[in-house]
């Protein structure tokens, strides 16, 4: 993990913007670091973002902002689908994605992490983000593969959210795949909808159009959803979601969501914010 | 300009911005390093962004991502107003909202920059941005101070752009106040729109706030415009805008955008573009 005397400086997908560009980030503090079975990870406390999870060199969120992504990896596929009861996450041993998970009243939720230490983190450093998702009842945690999981579970489920680690990184490489893919469409019910990672697509507009077209392969409909977390490394962020049937853009969840209002408060998602991130500029064209 | 070895280190808003994050630009190459009679001049080449000018140390623009900044801050106040025919672009020396509000036909621009080096290299090393936008008939360049050519100016306009310096910068600190909004006002017509520059929204939620207030104090209607900037400290950006009469939000651009299709074609906004960047998350709430 390369820390110069206080700073963290984050790495970079290889190439041009390994080199052109370099993020440190002030340690404050060092509230972990150690090494588990799959990856380095590295938690501390910055005077901006508060708490920072580092995985394998790369920021994974940070105290204030990780709401975003996390309203935007849920509601989004949560609040278009009917009735979503039965939920699959792969990844997402922070327990963000869970936390607003269980904010619907879904049956049962089940989260496939690979990495053991990862829970164990997301129950104690990373409180802020799980609170008290990982001892709902509606939950079960699978430590495991997530590609090996798909393969072998005779499960179905409404919605399959994939929170892993960015693309390229070699732990999180099958989750991008073609084969991937089938199986999930496999094991999602009649109107399921799929999310899953995407980039900057000023930054990586190739990457996010390869998936756009391999989900494309699978999914009758797929959505892109831009939004902005500061503290990622240039900001733009998106999401990549298939749907067996559900337009997404079409869908009407305002009624949903009022009544939803009246238990939760949401700071970023919201219907308006729904649509509007669904909207692409014209440089992006598919 | 805080340059070490070929890294380029960008200057922070003072606080906890300025102590808890750093970020660096590699310099490929230095195509313009001086002082004018205002401030710190640098244009530099980096791998990723191409074209980087910085002024007093903090970037302005890149080659790769302007065309979001210049194309949103234009077409987002043109388009909804009915006949824009006077327009008057305090700044923007760079000749970058020049280049997109010369693509409607406008009958003149008065473009009011303080700093004539700007013109100057606008018209060599930054000759992308501006294209060949000095040398358009309609415009004519005032080498002055923005505020002290409101004051004694008779003319009035349909539009104006505030293309300046962040706030917080001692130059562009007029341009940020009551008093200087109040001119905007009178001199602007009937339907006028005036657009100006806020911040991340997330990382500057109290300044964006405030000059929110301050434009709702003159103007019956305000709006924020948000979208992205890569290269910008942390991605997310705004606009503030002011206007007259026009509801933006209720604008049909539609049709003029069509027409204006034929003839041009932009990379970032389009009319799906402009309504999703008018909403904004819950929590910024006003």
């Amino acid at each position: 993990m390369p820390i110069y005397k206080n700073w963290f400086l984050e790495k970079k997908i290889p190439g041009k913007r390994e080199k052109g560009i370099k993020h440190y980030f002030l340690i404050e503090k060092i509230i972990f670091k150690g090494k588990s079975k799959f990856q380095d990870v590295l938690i501390f406390k910055n005077p901006i973002y508060g708490r920072i999870l580092v995985l394998d060199g790369i920021l994974q969120l940070t105290e204030y902002d990780e709401f975003i992504y996390h309203e935007m990896i849920s509601h989004s596929v949560l609040f278009p689908h009917k009735d979503p009861q039965r939920i699959l996450i792969i990844g997402g041993g922070d327990g963000g994605a869970l936390r607003e998970v269980l904010k619907h009243s879904v049956e049962k939720v089940h989260l496939v992490e690979m990495d053991k230490t990862m829970i164990n983190l997301a129950k104690t450093h990373l409180r802020f983000v799980s609170q008290n998702s990982f001892s709902d009842e509606r939950v079960k945690v699978f430590i495991e593969r997530g590609e090996k999981f798909l393969k072998n579970t005779n499960e179905k489920y409404d919605i399959i959210i994939i929170d892993s680690l960015n693309f390229g990184e070699k732990n999180s490489l099958a989750l991008f795949s073609l084969k991937f893919y089938k199986r999930a469409f496999k094991i999602l019910t009649k109107e399921g909808i799929l999310i899953t990672l995407g980039a900057s697509f000023l930054d990586f507009e190739n990457f996010v159009k390869k998936i756009f077209l391999r989900l494309k392969k699978v999914f009758p409909k797929v959505f892109i959803l831009r939004f902005c977390v500061p503290s990622f490394h240039c900001g733009e962020y998106c999401f990549l979601i298939g749907s067996k049937k559900i337009d997404l853009k079409k869908a009407k969840i305002e009624k949903k969501f009022e009544k939803f209002k009246k238990k939760f408060s949401l700071k970023y998602f919201s219907p308006e914010i729904f649509k509007a991130s669904l909207t692409l500029p014209p440089f992006f064209s598919l």
